[in-house]
């Protein structure tokens, strides 16, 4: 059981919009392109980020995609749940209300040892991605960029001119 | 994206042979009755917490399950992982080195700051399932039982015969 691929692809696609200057946008097929990722089935997450109020897309000539918000108002969990949001890992289908032995429905009001656990467990994976905001992560990317990548980058927004709105 | 509903099935029966005496086993068909639970998928998730070391398959007339080890010994997260192992929820498939303006592949060799987030988030929740043993779990369980179930569960193993070994 692992998350969407969209979790991954929405999460490097947040911290470059969040990497870029005030001001600028990029379309949504050349931020496909810089990932490596094929830009149809990208659109459709990026688009998922728009409908979360996490991503803003602006029309037009000169339109493409930003942040909605500034990155320290954006947590890690915010991205994730808007790509793949089942609220929770833990299903609790109340098995101990099944099968012979179960006592009437109303004495099952607070959920189970087990459920209480699982939920426990969600509860600290979620709390991990809640405290960490897309500012935290910008800012521990910058302090190890991989050499040249910038320079690449770069380059290639003035060879495509992918980046507007400067 | 959520895990299997055997996890669910699978913890409720640790707990239930957790709970039968010292030296009981009781026939996987039976449990599943007990959980209210259709018996061949079931059989299916026992059968992975056995190959597991968990749960002890008795073979013979006066066969059936049991907890292969002491309840102290056993963690929720070792019955989670032996139903649904999927090394951790968020997948890297490394976008970083894809794409146009990727370096070589030598310069990538510590995971990014997305995975290393994300996995600290898978990590927290396994944390809070390996603190968790099955011991702790009936002992929880045993302070809140639901009215009337012990006494239906007794008369019902009484009335099959499904608890052997005693």
């Amino acid at each position: 059981m692992q998350l969407s691929e969209t979790v991954e692809w929405g999460l490097h696609a947040c911290l470059a919009l969040a990497m870029m200057p005030d001001g600028a946008r990029i379309p949504a097929r050349a931020l496909a392109e810089y990932h490596g990722i094929k830009p149809s089935y990208f659109s459709k997450a990026m688009q998922r980020l728009v409908s979360a109020g996490i991503v803003r897309s602006i029309e037009g000539r000169s339109g493409g995609l930003a942040m909605a918000r500034p990155a320290e108002e954006v947590s890690l969990l915010q991205i994730v749940q808007a790509l793949d949001d089942s609220g929770g890992f833990f299903r609790c289908t109340e098995i101990r209300q099944k099968g012979p032995c179960a006592a009437a429905s109303k004495h099952y009001r607070a959920p189970c040892t087990i459920a209480r656990v699982m939920h426990k467990a969600d509860a600290a994976w979620r709390r991990v991605l809640s405290e960490t905001s897309l500012a935290d992560l910008r800012h521990a990317t910058t302090q190890e960029l991989i050499p040249g990548v910038s320079e690449a980058t770069e380059a290639w927004l003035k060879e495509t001119g992918a980046v507007r709105g400067l």
